[in-house]
């Protein structure tokens, strides 16, 4: 009696029992588990995100849901042996195991982490700067993104259920948008056992998740304008996806990563001998190997100058010889199987395809000698080497992508041929150089950048802490032009943008200011009778202000400050110098005198809430002050980010230094550290 | 005999004899010219692009390109009335047009100074910060954006033949890509009349600009995965174009900008008697009648409180008496006429849907009273607008877009109700709210942030300079979700980055610097004999450092400094206090006092080629500085920007003051003017 998978859906586990269909182990193709989602009411499902895990999650601010990420990456880590073993009948061996688990926690971990850094600790994200329109300033401009009050589709693909789930659901939850998360039936007993222990910790508030273990049903049909949809998989199902009336009559977003034919290229500099000869080597092989070559991101065309193109087959050959396949649960097996008997079908056909137009010159797509299986069971294959010597006559291993242990060795006749032919792939999701030349690289940029969406160059300085061809990283974007689909994933903060809407606002600074919860010049200043350095974290209010008396800047002064710290400048200390420079009218105060006197002027010493000046940003000397002159500060409250809950928090102070003719001398933010 | 426009492909002006269609003057119904591309190569025309215009773009760096549109705009103002008398035929008056041609200059002049001022004077555009990867800081990230070596194909709308050829053109050529225009075949006169200015001008390198004066034939079917295609027009058609096979298959980049429904809001403070109230009636009016209410931005529905419907309805009525409808060449006349019989048949067809759900109050769809011209010619309307008293019980007036001088007046029950009525639009470019309260403006965008590109407040002290519901500005994004296409254009760089590609870089801080030309920590920082005071702009290297001696900072000094600039801050006088203090071990020296003695290690005080210090930006404290501390600076050239050619130009130095023991007590970047 195998187990039948569950879904989850409006904060329930529901387990169908119609229609369901078969997953099987891809090590010896005996039935691991049933799936289906008959009975499901998916307008039900997107409501329930829409009306209940949306308001919930919009309640919350990007920290709190920063933090719940994190508790879910923890969540996972602690229960992460039950994962692997589940991950074992997929076909993975350990190491695969741990990109798809730890790398998916680690992932979480990581958006959790810049997203409390530059995130701040509200609902409405500002982007760029406020823009001025009328001269007077009482018109300016601001753009936000805020929440889209939709929900997120992720459709996934099967190779790494939890990096593949987790790597949407981070960015997904952070903009504050429930996920109905549907993986791809083969591996979905994974994904499902992940998303368990996620419901399980009971961080995440109703509607946030849901889950369905097999067809969408009619889901599509009731898609609106705020919802968004994110898939990885073939191209050929995101055609159709794509063209779903409903998408389209909506303008649904739809970020799509579909199949990718990336290159690797060994650069004309990399001779055998060198230490990026030996890297690229290794990467290819690697890359073969890894999940079973079922990596969106895995090298399937390496390219070598072709008077290298012998010295490059031997050695991966080499290193191809040492790889062991077989049941990933047994020793020293290296690579493990295909994620079944279908990929299996798959990756033979296409390789057959391969044969027709390149030479096989490692590797068999019938024969496998896999360790640690009944012969003839599992979807195992061996990798597969093939060579194209004509690859501009070859079309095959161009727009075909081999979903397993496939790639194809290529030569070309200098930089500008190996820049084509990584751009005839049309479009891929990672390009790797092996070069030690960063004029070489420049050049592989300016001409391949736009086709890539993501660009690794490895070299002997940066190999050992490289984390290779194949990684997407969170801080990185994943995603590439054309073949790979068009879109963009992770990239930081980069990622949470696609599931909010990004809007220009219009108004007076006061408005503006009022929406932002951030001083805008222009918007009120008001005063008081307490120093704002008096007051705590909580107790300041954006557009605070404090004006300070003033304070004449003598010849002395800056005789003096010169002597005192050493900068002697001529435009400080030379009248016919200074006057001949085409900034200054002579000798003009040091910047750094005007803001150490600024300091003077605004701070109150005694112990209080400001803990610590920890930085000072947009500093611009807008109008220089020659001797004599008088100089006044406002310093008013620009805007707060809580640091540490309950200890302390940033706040950043605009600085605005006055001559006595009201001209502005110097604005700046400040930055300090005010207990709460 | 009428004129038959040309076609401007592959730097030649090329008349079509057969398959010409007519193109109808709007006041009088006569024949203004025959237009069409019968004859034309289109595949030839994309490769054209593709092969002459993009590389001759990419040549030129991005202040060089900002300088040629600049010169571009200028040449369009040279020529304006040869392009307002073009303008009348379409119907529009005089201040229409000097929206559509004044408008779209000066939107080419924002957007080159938005660029020399925000873009390096480069080709390569860096996103974010570098992105640390490896702990031990040898493997690091970097975003870039790099121009698409595809083309740009714009597909415009009737309503705006200059502005909105210019609008999508500034940003296309910024980004190094080239043009292929087609414009609407209504108004394509004005458009072609355009091109011919731009291409007279000589400023632009072959095969930057073609424009397609009719069909484009079978183009779509030889688009690339590097092509960008931006379309404003109706759903109807976004949708055909999108779902175009090689669109698809090639995943090429689109664009849309379709329907609106906007909506503009009377917001619950804004009674009658305040400003606001008046603003809002006058705004409602003015979106009527400008362009006789052809514009994508313009307010369809006017949403006030339920008490206040009857006092909104009698005010607008008041102001709708006012207006003058007629040839936009007579005097007195406010309102010109819509764009061709056609249009003026699909407006009076949806006035007719519209009266099947709201009442008619003002206006009528089938007479008018054109002032000074024949009647029964022409295709004038009068302005209409409608009541919905029960506007949840009503659909089209949220769902049909009636592209003329039509408007819905309908009542809302609290804000809750005006944000969901808003919403029911499903998407739209531009939302304006009319309140004078800033807690009110935060719940509204709460509410419809995300349903809405542009949201304009408009109050008391914004009025005078606003510049309007309808005016998509340079400098601010116009585009929005669901029905409004879900696309995006301007917004300053935003909008040149629509034609760029963003990749992820990965490598060497050595390689990653040579690729964006930037200094990035861990690149090689060569030092060398010569002072870099004593180095022209052209001559300092990024990378050149200098390594200053170190000084050691004495209790004495810190009191000095505290009694000089009058800055006693307790952390730096107060052994005790500051021992209390969670980041300090005890007394440390002022922020300002290592600043300024860094200063007197790095500067070369003699003049030279720098000439001044403007600035500071990203300054952080790592490690606070006790008494007897000895620091060191190393001065880095970031990065180089020229700012006047011939003259200076911007140096950012990458400063790092480190103690006694290596570690990094500050780092900050500082700006300099350095001349040539």
């Amino acid at each position: 009696m195998t187990q039948t998978l569950k879904n989850y859906a409006r904060d329930q586990w529901f387990e169908s029992t119609s229609g369901l269909v078969e997953i099987r182990s891809a090590i010896d193709n005996s039935i691991v588990a049933h799936t289906g989602t008959e009975g499901l009411d998916f307008a039900a499902v997107l409501d329930h995100a829409r009306t209940v895990g949306g308001p919930n999650l919009r309640r919350m601010t990007f920290h709190e849901r920063a933090y719940m990420i994190k508790g879910l990456a923890s969540a996972i880590m602690a229960h992460k042996e039950a994962l692997y073993a589940i991950s074992a009948t997929t076909g993975a061996t350990r190491s695969d195991s741990w990109i798809d688990i730890e790398g998916g926690a680690g992932t979480l971990f990581v958006m959790s982490s810049k997203a409390r850094r530059e995130l701040p600790d509200g609902h409405i994200l500002t982007d760029g700067d406020f823009e001025p329109i009328g001269r007077r300033g009482t018109f300016v401009g601001q753009h936000v993104y805020t929440s889209r009050p939709g929900a997120a589709v992720h459709i996934n693909a099967f190779n790494f259920p939890v990096w593949g789930m987790l790597e949407k659901l981070g960015p997904t939850l952070l903009a504050g948008v429930p996920a109905v998360v549907k993986p791809a039936t083969q591996g979905a007993q994974l994904a499902e056992a992940c998303v368990r222990i996620m419901i399980d910790s009971g961080l995440l508030p109703k509607g946030a998740l849901q889950l369905l273990v097999g067809s969408v049903g009619d889901l599509f049909d009731h898609l609106t304008c705020q919802d968004v949809v994110s898939f990885t998989g073939s191209a050929a199902t995101a055609a159709k996806l794509k063209n779903h009336p409903v998408v389209q009559r909506e303008s649904v977003r739809f970020v799509a990563e579909q199949d990718s034919l990336n290159a690797s290229i060994l650069a004309p500099d990399a001779q055998p001998g060198t230490p990026e000869f030996d890297l690229f080597v290794k990467e290819v092989v690697r890359e073969m190997i890894t999940k079973a070559g079922q990596k969106c991101t895995a090298i399937r065309r390496a390219l070598v100058p072709a008077e290298l193109l012998g010295a490059a087959e031997a050695a991966i050959r080499g290193r191809l010889e040492k790889v062991v396949v077989g049941n990933p649960m047994s020793e020293g097996v290296t690579m493990g199987a295909l994620a079944s008997m279908k990929q299996l079908e798959d990756v033979r056909e296409k390789a057959r395809l391969f044969a027709s137009e390149a030479e096989l010159v490692f590797g068999d797509p019938e024969l496998v000698d896999a360790a640690g299986v009944e012969p003839n069971t599992g979807a195992f294959v061996s990798p597969m080497l093939f060579r194209a010597d004509a690859p501009w006559k070859a079309n095959v291993i161009h727009d075909v992508e081999a979903f397993g242990p496939v790639a194809t060795l290529m030569p070309y006749h200098g930089v500008d041929d190996a820049i084509a032919l990584a751009n005839r792939g049309k479009g891929s999701l990672a390009l790797s150089i092996f070069t030690y030349d960063p004029a070489l690289a420049r050049r592989f940029i300016e001409g391949a950048g736009a086709y890539h969406g993501r660009i690794l160059f490895i070299d002997r300085d940066c190999a050992a802490e490289s984390t290779g061809h194949g990684s997407p990283l969170p801080m990185l974007i994943h995603g590439g032009p054309g073949r790979a689909g068009g879109g963009e994933e992770l990239g930081g903060v980069r990622g949470v943008k696609h599931y909010m809407q990004r809007s220009a606002l219009q108004g007076s600074p006061r408005t503006l200011s009022g929406i932002v919860d951030k001083w805008l010049p222009g918007a009120p200043q008001p005063t008081g009778e307490v120093h704002p350095f008096r007051l705590t974290f909580g107790e300041l209010e954006v557009g605070y202000t404090y004006n300070t008396p003033s304070r004449t800047i003598t010849i002395e002064d800056i005789e003096h400050f010169a002597e005192f710290t050493g900068d002697a400048f001529y435009a400080h200390m030379d009248e016919e110098a200074a006057a001949a420079n085409p900034f200054f009218p002579g000798r003009v105060a040091h910047g750094y005198l005007i803001l150490s006197f600024a300091a003077g002027l605004f701070v109150d010493p005694a112990p209080g809430p400001v803990l610590a000046n920890y930085g000072l940003d947009n500093l611009r000397f807008l109008k220089p002050i020659t001797p004599g002159t008088a100089i006044e500060v406002a310093l008013t409250v620009k805007s707060k980010k809580m640091r540490a809950p309950g200890e302390y928090g940033e706040v950043t102070w605009a600085v605005s230094v006055t001559d006595g003719d009201g001209d502005v001398a110097a604005t700046y933010d400040l930055l300090t550290m005010n207990a709460v």
